[in-house]
């Protein structure tokens, strides 16, 4: 039995996760947060009888506390119950998926606590890459990524030296909006940009997606994760999401790792790895697939891209601005208070603004953070 | 330095491998053998200085000797002279290029020799490959694929677990004549055959690409170096020759190798495994690569890659069959005696009267090899 803890067990890539550990019947849980759905995490609680259980506030807490008593769960909140969850001493692997910088600490504290980390939560190696990987190496876990891309890429380096990597192929969908101008992309509603093409996600993704934000915060973790510069990470757009992503190789030799676009593949390869098993589900058929497109990413009508190529030249602090102004935006434009094209505006505005602070601590990126949220809501 | 000998090394892969060691300090050419080039031949002896050459006919050997009797190499002929140069003390690794049945034997004596073989030398492993496979893991050699699709597919599995194999995606470019009817078929010429669209190669394995009989020959030389059953063998055509070939898991994970078309990518790999160097040349570019395209192949035109599966279901002595015949009728057909589709019809022919033996030793392939060629000789 390998046991697993999850942060944010009612979302998408939560959700998903316990879908693979019910297909599998060697993965026991053992611990759950979630944010504020106690329905969902009522059910989870029933159905995979973790032993902690973790709401973001105390009265959701105390909610959940009541409808499970009949059950042997103890249920915490707040930092110290995200805390618990992540250090869980039944448990041998955290799957950080939580969204936002929230998901730092609890991450660390694993990491202290020997645990691996299945991780989903982007802005951990976004923000705080320079703390984290060294801090792998030190305690001995290791760091699964979980993403669709970032798992390509780990299984595409599986068996190879790291220092005969020459480029990290990242792919791209180029979201609902690719082949657009900036004119046509002004007006552009809640409800188009929530479409995505190819994979079915949460909201706040879809919208980065769409942006290709999302593709940016991507670099910036592939970065950490792979050891590479930002300068060796070329991004290319493949629409139809068949190539997950690709490296090169010093002699010329690229791999590439390609599938369906189903998130379960990445979370069972991070919990089994270095481990395949099977996983229902179609399987890609080349001979009714016809073809795969390539093309150059659309940085100039998609500033949001060509701004966390600037974020990660800049360091420091300054990949904290970017993914802090980004998530405030959108969740600006999520509300209809902000268009569309304001997204990559008030990123750039937030960083023009920005003085970098070089190897921040986890103090300094949250102060960062906040610092970020404040300014744009006296701003926008 | 690593010691390495050559079979075969006036040839295409022969000449690329020796550019390979001329681009690496670190490559010691320790012996080579020919077939009846002389004038090339004491070119690389005087560039290379290897200790031992060897040529195929006692004359030519002498004619060799003659020319480089200012440097110290010992120069050898026929069978034993292979087996010579095959077993030579001196070397670790030896490149098998040499085309034909004729290959086996030395291929043979140098895994006993302890060499490890970087496998040029298709009928090695479709003739023989149920005693070759055995016998590497019984003598502690490795088999390392040469042929850009076998060395795809080898780097493909780098570091996975062969018993999560779930299927191999040999990919085929189609040859000169994809797309094409057999009644377009029936009147090609051998110039129009000698038109590789991607590859620069050898004539044999130029026309057996057009039939698709290079592509048979593969499956059969996949099946026994990955241990695959033939219906996991999969054929995808992918005209452009930018995907090598992939593999797919257990999990629907698909893993491609991609790459130029530049045989001294294999070479290089199969000489330095498991580590890669720095390769001179273009790369691929995906930005402007546009796209690559996936079709299903035309077994029905092209039934020379059909008889491949049906030898390789029947088994035993049958590839060998299908290997023989082919040879004989390209020789056929290079020499304007035969046209191109009376190729398969040949091969179709001589399996359709042979009496399979299971499990045949090196004699019985050779036995079978030469009956076939008797065949072919009273009927055509």
């Amino acid at each position: 039995m390998k046991k697993v803890a999850i942060l944010g067990s009612t979302g998408s890539i939560g959700t998903q996760t316990l879908e693979v550990a019910r297909e599998n019947g060697d993965l026991q849980i053992t611990a759950l947060a979630a944010g504020g759905n106690v329905d969902l995490m009522e059910k989870q609680i029933r159905e995979f009888h973790p032993v902690l259980a973790a709401m973001w506030t105390e009265k959701k807490a105390k909610e959940l506390r009541d409808r499970v008593k009949d059950l042997p769960v103890k249920v915490v909140s707040g930092m110290d119950g995200l805390l618990e969850v992540a250090t869980d001493p039944a448990s041998e692997i955290l799957v950080t998926a939580i969204v936002g910088m929230i998901g730092i600490r609890p991450t660390i504290a694993a990491m202290k606590a020997g645990k691996d980390i299945a991780l989903a939560n982007k802005e951990t190696l976004v923000t705080a890459g320079h703390i984290i990987m060294p801090l792998a190496e030190e305690c001995h876990v290791k760091i699964l990524p979980v993403d669709s891309e970032h798992s390509a890429i780990f299984q595409c380096l599986n068996g190879e030296h790291k220092d005969q990597l020459k480029k990290i192929l990242l792919t791209a969908s180029g979201g609902p909006f690719r082949g657009k101008k900036k004119e046509e992309l002004k007006n552009v509603q809640v409800e188009d940009a929530l479409k995505h093409p190819n994979w079915s996600m949460g909201r706040k993704i879809t919208i980065d997606s769409a942006t290709l934000v999302n593709k940016g915060l991507e670099m910036m973790e592939a970065r950490w994760l792979f050891g590479v510069e930002p300068k060796d990470i070329q991004i290319v757009v493949q629409p139809k999401s068949i190539i997950h992503s690709m490296v090169e190789f010093v002699d010329g030799a690229v791999i590439a790792q390609l599938g369906t676009p189903d998130m379960k593949l990445p979370i069972q390869y991070a919990l089994y790895y270095p481990n395949r098993r099977h996983l229902p589900g179609d399987c890609l058929d080349f001979w009714t697939l016809n073809q795969i497109t390539f093309e150059k990413p659309d940085m100039e009508n998609f500033p949001g891209l060509k701004l966390a190529f600037n974020a990660a030249a800049a360091g420091g602090t300054m990949p904290t601005v970017y993914n802090a102004a980004n998530e405030r935006a959108v969740a600006k434009f999520l509300d209809r208070k902000i268009g569309f094209l304001d997204i990559p505006e008030i990123i750039r505005s937030c960083m023009a603004e920005h003085k970098v602070t070089e190897n921040p601590t986890v103090e300094q990126i949250l102060e960062t953070e906040a610092a970020t949220y404040e300014l744009i809501e006296s701003r926008w």
